[in-house]
């Protein structure tokens, strides 16, 4: 497997677009789309949330109907069409029929997404008129993806793009690459399937979708389910695959390098999402190792990245380890605090800040400035966390807790 | 049933006291006594968190062993006393037997608390140094708790007391007061019974350990364990009752007015525990109806006081009813979007944010100036979310999130 520069433009037969339709009122691009040139296989996965959007309960209802003949995706940003009722299924249901008309593709074959203000309806006449703008703006290029990439933002800072290209086993070449946003209200969910985040994978394997949805709701789990920006989850979250053959007659329904390579863009996606949750200024990773299951080692590393506390204490490059004892201890993990071993992972070598359930030697009373300066140094912070209770391991993805994210969500209006 | 101005030296036979022992380096009062002139029945409710301070595995042996003996409560701020290992059991024996002979009463008879730093070990010399001084500046009157009450802060902004009068039924006259610490690192978690926070009550009623026991676990649970200031459960949680007879003889056992006595006490010190909320601007109260059960109630009302991003809007005075919403939505409660109504209730009329699961009028793009203003005034603003799916209530209390919580928690050493 060859990771790339490229995104859900790289795999053969998919172009992409965005442009402004006026969703926004900012006038940055809120409306994209990603086509496949031949009919497609489809799976997604969706928020475990209670309370739905309109385009999550439309997705979910095309994926039942008709999840072999996918032709693409249309996507909003800037209104989350939730909290909208019928009018907001029906709004989406004439955006896909306008845009499937629009790019001369059947009907019934466009999946939708949304995120942003929950509450408002659809700008639909503003939507629709944009409409074959988006056409003109999309190709099968490097700078289709990227324009499509930018469109799907919301409080983001920087669009999101990963693509690998790999061997199935009997040796043919696939190509994989996808597209992400996620910034807030981000949070992992205990029941599987289901998703954070908006997420897009295209790839030009051959799969049937059934074996794609297998794959994704596994993989997903081990991804985006192991992000946390805020610990809230979304009405909206979605990640879809769309699997159109164009590499070839191979099927890669049981190929275990698809499937890896299928991860290494998820798990691309998802690092991303994390490194931009809203007003983070570091990237934390979290490694449990030891745990007696691994629902044990998922729960663990969740509670460190999900903790205020840790994550206050990281913005101010501040060794708590206090913090992170505490978030494992109410983790849920079964654990036994005197075999609790927690180090700060690097090439150069590692620092132990927990050994034996006790402080390191130095950080009982707030740590050395060696620490401190390491910890302000680092854009990543990679945490190795020791259970030594058992084999299961998980990793997690999360961030800081600045004053950035305060001040953008105490007035969020895209 | 009177509500009073008063603290742990209200109920007959109760002093209290606080000194600076050196513990915090800003020295400020530190250690702390509550003191019964007789043997008294004790219960208490502990942290779940499996990482556990010292005083918290010392205070459950000793109320396992010797729950109809105790004298007093002796409190330690600054340091949490945890991850200290067997030497944080000893250092912990050792202050106990210290003040026990300073305060001239039975070996074994006071119970400990710490809370603060998690990691360094007490500062043994200094505290029991301070030990004289303590008992010098303990008394039976207003002063004495109001100077227990500040010596067991940490990054609390002010103190917390609460006092009642009441009758048994049987017409005797008893007192409950209390104190109680709490700013940070504060979390309701689902098993009972438990607690969040230090808080340590009086009372001069008669009642068996057993029944102060049940009574406390029962009461913590609508009270303490409804409080949420960032979703960290910390090592050190307890809460203690002391009960010492002195009011008279009639037993408090089975006495509804008596529970509802200590329901009181214990629900104003929760309320000030979540309005003094590390950097909070304001309280929120929640308050869930028409639940299909009192869990599924207290889950909803826990998730909307819990979120990171209905905490943020508050402090922006945003009523951003998506937000709540999608708490709702991921809390487990069971719900139909569809039913569901959110209205801020004020005496002076109520204002609708969510009607039959869509936006109130005019609050779909983020809501009139009317209610940002409003929002901006109130100090306290209580949220009435009516699920209509059933006939249980709960309430839960929170506050929002601030610049000055990132700024407290990035560089937090007492």
């Amino acid at each position: 497997m060859w990771t790339i520069a490229g995104g859900v433009t790289t795999p053969l037969g998919f172009s992409a677009g965005g442009v402004a339709s006026g969703v926004k009122r900012s006038g940055r691009p809120d409306l994209a789309v990603l086509l496949s040139d031949r009919p497609a296989a489809a799976a997604g996965v969706f928020t475990t949330n209670v309370v739905r959007a309109a385009p999550v309960l439309l997705g979910e209802e095309i994926l039942r109907r008709a999840p072999e003949g996918v032709r693409g995706i249309v996507a909003v940003s800037g209104v989350a069409n939730a909290l909208t009722g019928p009018e907001g299924i029906s709004d989406n249901r004439s955006l896909l029929a306008s845009a499937e008309s629009a790019f001369e593709v059947p009907a019934g074959s466009f999946l939708p997404a949304c995120t942003g203000v929950i509450g408002p309806r659809l700008p639909l006449d503003r939507v629709v008129a944009a409409l074959p703008a988006l056409r003109g703006a999309t190709g099968a290029t490097r700078e289709g993806a990227e324009r499509a990439a930018h469109a799907i933002l919301t409080t983001d800072t920087r669009s999101k793009e990963a693509a690998v290209r790999l061997r199935l086993t009997d040796g043919q070449v696939v190509r994989i690459g996808g597209m992400a946003k996620g910034s807030g209200m981000i949070a992992p969910r205990l029941a599987p399937p289901h998703a954070t985040t908006l997420a897009f994978v295209a790839t030009d394997a051959r799969i049937s979708p059934a074996a794609l949805g297998r794959i994704l709701a596994r993989e997903a789990d081990a991804t985006f389910n192991m992000v946390s920006v805020d610990g809230d989850t979304s009405t909206n979250d979605t990640v879809y695959v769309l699997a159109n053959g164009a590499a070839g007659p191979t099927p890669a329904d049981d190929d275990p390098n698809f499937r890896a390579g299928l991860r290494a863009v998820l798990e691309s996606l998802a690092r991303q999402v994390a490194r931009d949750g809203e007003g983070a200024t570091k990237l934390l990773t979290v490694r449990v190792e030891g745990a007696r299951s691994v629902a044990d080692a998922r729960a663990a590393a969740r509670a460190v990245v999900g903790s205020t506390l840790v994550k206050a204490a990281l913005f101010g490059a501040d060794p708590n380890v206090g913090r992170i004892a505490a978030a494992l201890g109410y983790s849920g993990a079964r654990l036994t605090p005197d075999h609790l071993s927690v180090a700060i992972t690097r090439p150069r070598g590692t620092v132990p800040l927990i050994v034996d359930g006790r402080p390191a030697p130095g950080l009982e009373n707030g740590g050395g400035k060696r620490v401190r300066d390491l910890l302000r140094q680092l854009d990543e912070v990679p945490l190795e966390i020791r259970l030594n209770e058992g084999r299961a391991a998980a990793v997690a993805w999360g961030c800081d807790l600045s004053y950035a994210y305060v001040q953008i969500n105490a007035a969020y209006r895209t």
